[in-house]
C-alpha cells in the first residue's frame, strides 16, 4: 500500500521524554515523531527505531524509517516534519532507502557516548554525570579496552530482559580527557548490538574501576560470571549519548 | 559592623533568569543568592557582583562579594550556600579577601565567550547562537583583531546606558572552530571592561562580515563612528558566557 519507505535521522534531548518507545500516557520520542509524521502524511503511521533509548538518554543521531505516501522531496519532509516537532527533537536528514529497509535490524553498528562530568556544574545539568570522585583515568581506559571483541554481555545486561542470546561485538572504545567545562570524560563505545542498560552498567563499572574499588583485569572474570551482580552499578540515563547508528 | 568579606565565583544557566541584577517581581541571579546568603547569615544581605549579565547570558565564573559575619569557613560556607540554591546556580568557591575588595571596582579584566552554531540542535538549546549561512571564520578573526588594543567602543555600546566614557582596553580576542557538535565557532574576548551589550553587538557585528556583509578592513571605521548604528546588530543573549574576572 504504501510506496515509500523514508530513514530520518534524529537528534533528541532526552530530558523531557519517557525515552523513545511509546507508551500510553507517556510523552515519548517515537510517540511526537508518530504524530509529526501521522499530521504530515493525512493518515496514522508507525515510526521504527534503530534502538530503544531509555527516560532521559539523548541522541545525536537516532535513525528510524517510516513507510508512508508522502509525495514530498526528503528534504522537504525534513523542514515539515520539523516545522510540527517540539523544540527537544530535531530531524537533522531524511533520506529515500528501499522499501526493505528497517532501521532495527539492518543497522551494522550502534556508537553512544557518556559524558562524566569531574565536578558539578548548572550548565551540564541533565547532559553528563556529576562523580564526585578522583578517577584514574589511565586505569578505567585499560577496563574498557578489555570489553573489546565478542563477548557475552550478560553481565552487563539490565535483568529482567531476555534477548535471545548476549553476545555482542564490541568494536571500539575510548576514553578522552576534557580539560575544560570543569573536567570532564568523555567515553566512547561502539558495538554491532547493545543489551538493554548496557552502556550504563559498562560505564557505572568503569567508574568503580577509576575509583579504585575494581582492578581493571577483574574485567574478564565479569564478563565470564553472566550475572548482573558481577558487574558494577548501572550509571544514570542523563549522561548517555546515541551518536549515530551505521548501516551495511 | 560586618567583621569579613567573601568573595564568592558562580556558575549560572542564565535560561531561567531576568538578568543577574535585582529586579521587583524577577528572579534574577543576584536575588537567589542573597536570599542564600541571607537564611545562612541570619540577616538580610547584599551580593555585589563584578558585571550585570543580561537576561538569558549564563556565566561559567562571573564574582561577586558579600561582607557578612558569617563564621564558617569558607568551604562550609560555598556547601551551605549550594544546599540553600536552586539547581541552576552553583557556587564554585568562596574565599577569605580583605574587608576593601570590591568584585566590581577592583576587576581588572573580564572574559567571555560566545558560542555560534552552525546547525540546529536541541541539544545546545538555549546555549548557543544557531547562525542559519555559511561564515567565513577567517575573516571574522581579522575583524576580531582590528578590535584589540585601547579604543572608543560606543558603536558597541546599547543605546540608552550612560557610562563616565565609551574607552576599553581589549586585551585579546580568539575565534575556533569547533568541527564536533554539528560544528560551531567559539569566540572569545577579554578586556579590562565592557559596555552594556558590548559583547552581543560585537558578535552580531563579526557574523554580518562571517556573512560578507561587512569586510574586515572596515571595523576601524566603525570604532570612530562612535554610533550604535555603524556596527551589526546585537547577538542573542543565550550564546554568551561570562568566563571569568581577574583581579590585580
Amino acid at each position: 500500500m504504501h510506496n515509500r519507505n523514508l530513514k530520518l535521522v534524529v537528534e533528541y534531548d532526552g530530558s523531557g521524554f519517557a525515552g523513545w518507545q511509546v507508551q500510553p500516557e507517556r510523552r515519548t520520542v517515537q510517540g511526537v515523531l508518530e504524530d509529526a509524521v501521522s499530521d504530515l502524511a493525512g493518515e496514522r503511521l508507525g515510526v521504527t527505531g534503530a534502538g530503544r533509548t531509555d527516560a532521559g538518554v539523548h541522541a545525536l543521531g537516532q535513525t528510524a524509517h517510516v513507510t508512508c505516501s508522502i509525495d514530498l522531496p526528503a528534504d522537504t519532509v525534513a523542514a515539515a516534519l520539523n516545522a510540527r516537532l517540539p523544540e527537544d527533537v530535531l530531524v537533522r536528514r531524511v533520506e529515500d532507502v528501499p522499501l526493505s529497509f528497517h532501521a532495527r535490524y539492518d543497522a551494522a553498528s550502534r556508537s553512544y557516548l557518556y559524558l562524566i562530568g569531574l565536578s558539578e556544574s548548572p550548565l551540564w545539568r541533565g547532559r553528563r554525570w556529576w562523580v564526585r570522585a578522583e578517577l584514574d583515568a589511565e586505569a578505567m581506559a585499560r577496563a574498557a579496552g578489555a570489553l573489546e571483541g565478542e563477548h557475552d554481555f550478560e553481565s552487563f545486561s539490565l535483568r529482567g530482559s531476555e534477548p535471545n542470546h548476549h553476545r555482542c561485538q564490541v568494536l571500539r572504545t575510548s576514553l578522552e580527557c576534557e580539560p575544560h567545562y570543569g573536567g570532564m570524560l568523555i567515553f566512547r563505545i561502539e558495538a554491532d548490538r547493545f543489551l538493554r542498560g548496557m552502556v550504563r552498567s559498562v560505564v557505572g563499572t568503569l567508574v568503580e574501576v577509576g575509583r579504585g574499588r575494581i582492578v581493571p583485569e577483574g574485567v574478564p572474570a565479569m564478563l565470564e560470571a553472566r550475572d548482573r551482580g558481577a558487574a558494577g552499578p548501572t550509571a544514570p540515563p542523563h549522561g548517555l549519548y546515541l551518536v549515530r547508528v551505521t548501516y551495511g
